[in-house]
């Protein structure tokens, strides 16, 4: 099963690459961009059966503990169409 | 508006970052992750109005010239709801 994982900078913390984005963008001529703010994207190949709890608790353990810094960023999973919220 | 851009390297490419996340989530025990892929995900602050074509031609030389490199990566643009795709 494939799921996706977005890891992304919590809304308090400044992202200079992002800025550095969007200036480089303003620079180019395209001012509608007002602000950029740069991720993380995960592909996973998942073995395991995620329609059981235990296994969803796993891959929250994952992102929550290798994928993303809980101090600085924040994260959103995307289960597979047939996995219920 | 907001917008989302999502880029990921071409199926075809090795992607070494994912590969060592994926070797190491084995050696904690998490056997379940078969292939990790990373890829780059932005969020976009665009001041333009996004139902008008051309708006959204500008969007898209900027994900195909600036954020992504053709050569290796592909990218998908997440338009606001209101926006037909």
């Amino acid at each position: 099963m494939m799921l996706r994982v977005f890891v992304t900078l919590k809304p308090s913390v400044l992202d200079p690459q992002g800025m550095t984005i969007q200036k480089t963008l303003a620079g180019l001529g395209y001012s509608q961009v007002e602000e950029v703010r740069q991720g993380k994207y995960f592909e996973i190949r998942w073995a395991g059966d995620l329609s059981a709890r235990e296994e969803r608790d796993k891959v929250e353990t994952i992102v929550a503990r290798v994928l993303s810094n809980p101090v600085i960023e924040g994260y959103r999973i995307e289960w597979p169409q047939e996995i219920p919220a």
